[in-house]
């Protein structure tokens, strides 16, 4: 009955996590169909992966992260949420898309230093009509996506950032609670239809 | 293609328009099924009218708005975008609710003064399940909303704020251009599922 | 050497406090001279109070708190910064006020439920071309500030929201980290010159 | 009465200004004495020349600028602030920094697409306890400035963004509105104090 899955159904440890209001947002551009092929490079929490693997009933999802903390939050996540439809992968992209079927969605989280070749990679496994997501919470992650996203071709790029506020309720009164900034970029692979 | 329509593509007067970044939120929120009945009320350019008509293509959209202007650009929209289950009701709520049927989502974008007429009409009115959308571009409709929505048993509410940063591109660089801040308050009629 | 002092530098406890860049903004706007008297409403931690004793030399700054707390806080930081010009009243607003000597500027950051007679204690006894500045987190003081102060006559009113978003340095890269929203109602007593 | 100039009070054309909410926050952190010696780099309309020039009074301001059009703006606008110690330079940076007397404080807000240049020189040439506050407003700039900040040695540098939200009344109510997002990066060349 929710649009995205609120934050507290998920097991977080101390690994950053995508806000619920992020993910309504994302997952709403990534539009992933039944049968979709979704990547999740610097899973995290899984999150992303969660969410994508209740929507490709009938695709896969590969979530990856090279730190074994976060691919045991992943796995936790999946046995919480009862999905099958993930294979969580512990090694660094863009090693670990070696042998992985071509993607529909890619979302990048997370680069571990070597962003430049995961968003060429990412790019051009990408299927037609597929999309490539990257949120952005470093200066540097926005910077080098936004010079990588100019230099594509056959793709369409928008970008931005959200600055969400929650109101929190408190003793009958309502607090202005900020989550962190994110900036998102968005390229669609082909011709707008 | 997209999970909004760009902003663009709408006639728009001088009448203000839910942009399309919150768009995305909002219907994201709104969940629309395909037999879904809709009120939209102060329907302004009709941007939530016409999205909400091309996802319930079986169901169908009550546009309200009591400025004449706002209402011909609604059905200029429809004629463009090409959908017909869109009625557009040249009246202030919640006079222009009578004798419509009950709402599964219903969007307040503006209220002409009688918000909170309009508020308890809407939640009265909503089916088992429905949802209730505010936006807000005033401090007083997010105060009063917060109050009305403190007061409601049997709904979910919950609430944030969306300040959005549009990433420009200009002459091969890229600029930072807010969009205004608009907050959202989603009450969901029932228990969480 | 700073515009406003470091976060770091207060004891804190658990109270909430004005965060530096916040700061940086109020006391621009309070204009503190040094014969000047201010009270400080909702002291908290009293980075405000020890931020204008440290201006009104020959002032004095009179810091009111409900809370024994944060009396506390106030007094072991007007020790640390070595101000003497500070009373710290263990009282709530606006009882607390009676017997002050009228104020050049009242900062208003708390108000224990009693807002209304807050403010219009403050801007009665406010000096002429006193500033009388409230910082609001919660969506019912922002509109109730907005309220009370469309029914001043003799002041002028201006009104902001501030998102600051600090860029934290992490591993040689940068990450937009938000700080909580605050709004701000400066109302200055008497015309502009 | 004003800790900075209302926006309306300049003569703008359509060049950029930097908002009267980021110029308090901008000239806090400047803390302008009577004698400084400002650079303003990228001047536009001027409106930080001119804050300079009414508190440096026993100092000045060096205004430059490639573009003619913004330079007959400060032109204006100094002549209507009556301020005399401002020299306007229709030159582009660094170049129009040779041969000017050294710095306390250098502005950047704009700069031809010479960033690294007129940072590495403004940074050379700042008086000791010298201010260097970049304005950024495109991605480009901020990342740029960051790298630059990062390889300072002698300085100390803080950085975040400002979005400011404007409460603008209308119709006895009060809408949200926007400024666009500004990071601002300070170097503070020397111990901190």
């Amino acid at each position: 009955m929710f649009p995205a899955i609120p934050d507290e159904q998920f097991q977080r440890g101390d690994v950053p996590m995508t806000k619920q209001e992020i993910r309504v947002f994302v997952m709403a551009h990534a539009m992933i169909k039944p049968t979709d092929i979704v990547w999740d490079v610097g899973a995290g929490t899984g999150s992303l992966s969660i969410e994508s693997a209740l929507r490709a009933v009938q695709g896969h999802v590969y979530a990856m992260d090279g730190d074994a903390g976060a691919c045991e939050l992943v796995r936790l996540n999946a046995a919480h949420f009862n999905v099958s439809n993930i294979s969580v992968l512990q090694n660094k992209a863009p090693m670990a898309m070696e042998g992985l079927p071509d993607p529909d969605v890619v979302f990048v989280g997370g680069s571990g230093g070597n962003l430049a070749a995961i968003l060429s990679e990412s790019a051009r496994r990408l299927r037609p009509n597929g999309r490539l997501i990257v949120t952005a919470v470093l200066v540097e992650t926005l910077y080098e996506t936004l010079q990588f996203a100019d230099g594509l071709e056959g793709f369409q790029v928008e970008s931005c950032g959200l600055q969400v506020t929650r109101i929190q309720p408190i003793a009958k009164r309502h607090m202005f609670r900020a989550l962190n900034s994110v900036y998102i970029v968005i390229c669609r692979k082909g011709e707008c239809v």
